[in-house]
Formats: C-alpha cells, sequence, structure tokens
C-alpha cells in the first residue's frame, strides 16, 4: 500500500486517526472509537464512503495472522489538487495498519510541558486529527529533560493531559479529570474509567497535581501511572488506586464484559 | 512518486512545505523560503540530508518543461514506526510538486473566523507545518458564508491572519500588520511588504480592521487586497495603495531586482 503525494492527510494533514487494541481478535471499546471518528468526521467535513468495519479489522487481522495487536485507522480526505477547499467530490483515503502491543510500561516521570500549549479555542484539539506537531514537541521536551512525557496546559494554564493520554488526578478517593473545554481529547480509556469510577470532570490545575495522591494517564492501550512529575514525587508511591482499576478494566475489557456500555 | 504509508508527513502531520511561485524558471524569494525551512526543520527537530535545491528545482521544471509555475516543496521527518518520539536515524522524506499558477483573483471578500483561533502559545503556529487544519475549518467557514477567505483571531482575541496569507492594514498612509508574536506564520512576501514600505508589526484588533483605509493579504503567490469584511465594504473602495504595491512589488521580483535582498 502506497499514499499519493497529493493525499490532504500528507499535505495539510487533513484526517483523522484511532489506535485501537485487539485482544483475541476482538478491538476493544470498537463501539467507541468509530463513534469518536464519525464525530471527527463530521467536525472536519469529510464524508466517508460506507465501511464494513468489523469485515475490514478481520481482512487486516487474517492478513497478518494477528489475534493480539494494536491497529491504527487512518481516514483522510483524500487525494485533491492544491487550495485549502475541499471539492465536494474528494474521495476518502482509508489505511489499516497492525504494529505490535506495546510491554506494559512502568510508571512514567512526567515533565509539565514549557514549550507550547493545547488550543482549547480549536474543535481541532477535541478530536483524533492527524495535526500531531504540539504532541511530538512536547514528548521531544520530556526525553531531553530525561523525563517519559509531557503533561500539556491549554492557553489558559490549565490542565489539559498528556501527549498521547488523557490524565486523572486522585486525592482523598476522589477522582478528577479535565474536561473537553480545557482542550483535552477524550479517549476511549477515559470514558471507560469515568464510567468506571463515577469520576469527576472539572478544570484541574498544577497545583493540584503535584498535591494529588496518585496521577495516572489513560488511552486506549492501558492506564499507566505517574511516578513523578518534575522531579517531584507524586503522592507516597504506592498508587494503589491506579493499579487496582488498570487490572479491573482491562480484565473486565479483555473478557467482553463492557461491551455493552461501550 | 508514492509515500509510505508509515511516512510521519501521512501519520502525524510531522513535516514542513513552501509553496513558491516561479516566473521565467527563477524561483522567487527563493533564499527566503529556504531560510524558513531550515528555521522550522530545526524547531520541530528535522534533520535533512544535504540538497542541492537549485538542481532539484531546475530537474523538477525541466522534467515537466516549466517556466511559470508553483512549485510545493513537502519535507516530513520519514518513515518511523508507531510513537511520538522519532528515532534518531530517521531519512526526511523531500517531494516537490508543481501546480499551475492561479489566475489573478478579484479582491477578496472575508469574514472573521468564529470557529477557531489561532495558538499564538504555540512554535507550531510560526512554522510552515502539515497541520492545516485550523485553517481549512476557516476556510470552510467562510465559503459556507458566501465568502472566500477568514481572517483567524489568536486565543488574545487579536487579528493574526487568514487561512493561507498574512494580512496588512492601511490607516491613514500607515501600514501596519500582526507581529509573530500574535500567532502569524510569517510569509516570504509579508517580509518583502515590511522592507519595501516600512510598515508596522503591532498587534491589530478587529476594530482597526473594519476602520482601516485599505486591507490587503499577503501570501507567495501575491498581494490580493480585502473588499469586505463580514459583509462590510472596507474604505472607500478605492484600493489604490493595495494596487500600486502589487504592482510594484511583482514587477520587481519578476526581473530580479529584489534577489540581493531576499
Amino acid at each position: 500500500v502506497r499514499i499519493d503525494p497529493s493525499d490532504r492527510g500528507f499535505t495539510l494533514g487533513d484526517g483523522l486517526f484511532e489506535t485501537m487494541c485487539v485482544v483475541g481478535g476482538r478491538v476493544l471499546r470498537q463501539g467507541a472509537h468509530m463513534a469518536r471518528l464519525s464525530r471527527g468526521a463530521q467536525i472536519i467535513g469529510v464524508t466517508m464512503q460506507p465501511v464494513d468495519w468489523n469485515g475490514a479489522f478481520t481482512a487486516v487481522l487474517g492478513a497478518n495472522g494477528l489475534k493480539d495487536t494494536v491497529l491504527r485507522l487512518t481516514v483522510t480526505r483524500g487525494v485533491t489538487s492544491r487550495g485549502l477547499v475541499p471539492p465536494e467530490n474528494a474521495r476518502s483515503t482509508i489505511i489499516i495498519v497492525p504494529s505490535p502491543i506495546p510491554p506494559p510500561m512502568p510508571p512514567a516521570h512526567c515533565i509539565i510541558a514549557t514549550v507550547t500549549r493545547r488550543n482549547e479555542h480549536s474543535p481541532i484539539c477535541g478530536i483524533k486529527s492527524l495535526n500531531f506537531l504540539d504532541s511530538i514537541l512536547a514528548r521531544q521536551e520530556a526525553v531531553s529533560r530525561g523525563a517519559d512525557d509531557a503533561i500539556l496546559l491549554n492557553t489558559r494554564g490549565n490542565v489539559a493531559e498528556s501527549t498521547a493520554a488523557n490524565i486523572f488526578a486522585v486525592k482523598n478517593g476522589d477522582i478528577v479529570t479535565p474536561p473537553q473545554a480545557d482542550g483535552i481529547l477524550a479517549g476511549t480509556m477515559r470514558e471507560a474509567v469515568l464510567a468506571e469510577t463515577r469520576g469527576q470532570e472539572r478544570p484541574l490545575t498544577c497545583d493540584e497535581l503535584f498535591d494529588a495522591d496518585e496521577l495516572f494517564l489513560t488511552n486506549s492501550l492501558g492506564i499507566r501511572a505517574i511516578a513523578s512529575l518534575n522531579g517531584r514525587q507524586i503522592g507516597s508511591g504506592n498508587r494503589q488506586l491506579s493499579l487496582r482499576l488498570a487490572a479491573r478494566l482491562l480484565s473486565s475489557e479483555a473478557s467482553g464484559d463492557r461491551e455493552k456500555e461501550h
């Protein structure tokens, strides 16, 4: 499979993607991923041709002899001539690429990104688009400061999310994550955690992160505790809730219990 | 020429581009375009292999039998496996695609975009990256409101630029354009106009746009007057300065007079 150099996914970042975890041949939270893709397509005005997603995923898994893998689904506006306004007859490009499930990661050492901020004024911030340079910059800053990941603030200075995950703070048993209005991409695992824990969505400050009992990151591939932020240990370091939640959600999802809800 | 679907330009918008006007076989303001590309590559940390740009442009023009054309140069971080942190050995992808010079355009009817804003807190805003979805959204809003182009504000509410051009306001003979700190991409034609007119860089409000004697847009392909903003005519409608400036800059550039400066 090769891409036309005039594909707007390549020329203008004009497209969307989903990263989905596949366990035992089953795409976890497939409904939530497909709903988010449709919402993104509506926001940027991409008309996708009808696709039998189950058939497509099964075909890619079968052709590659895979049952446990990560599938990345990319949808772009397709091939057009130069110019920003898309022609009405553009036919979207759809690509599905498997890659190995990453190994379980130890708790993350994080920094607060200083190089850039998320733009809560842009609808692009709320969809999983191909415009990923701000996250790349922040991740590069993390690596250059000896950390694993970076937490991005929004333009108002509130906490938004990490470069590829949502963030949750736990304090005295309360579980909090920033709301969509603060410039986050609402992850499928974030949704599952909110449903499981009755967590709250409300603005979070940096001070609240440093003061938390536990912090953890969620994305479609899992839940990862945060060990430190800007070099300061978070809480007592026991991270009980993060670990319990990770175990509970992952086991129930792998066995399909949550399929009705998500 | 086809692109690998794992090229980070396609998967993450991880790259840069330049759109250059070629007249009589000569790339206009080539030095300024190449300087901007290098600055962008430095900001996102892309290491380009050494390229003989003159040789590359001449080869593309020759192979296509072209002397007057638009060249789009795209540089991406190259092909890598999944993940945000680029491997150190990534080899950048470089593509040069010609397309016809668009015909001269009548003065533009513009709107102030309401759907999104430029993020002056992000270095990505100041480089010509592949992350173009905010501009696409704003241009779609313009078309849906019966206009040609949209003026984007930044998160503070100051004027930034249009979806693919810088903006200048003329009032009582003073020529003003927003500064780089207000979330603009500093265009090569903007630079030429500032040098030619001793224009000022300072923050601009929406009120100042509506109150201007003339407004005009600049990008590498030319200078275009603005006829109206949100349906209101700008100034008396004579647009003398825009027209004079366009004629002067375009003729001097086509004849190569400005080559020493830019």
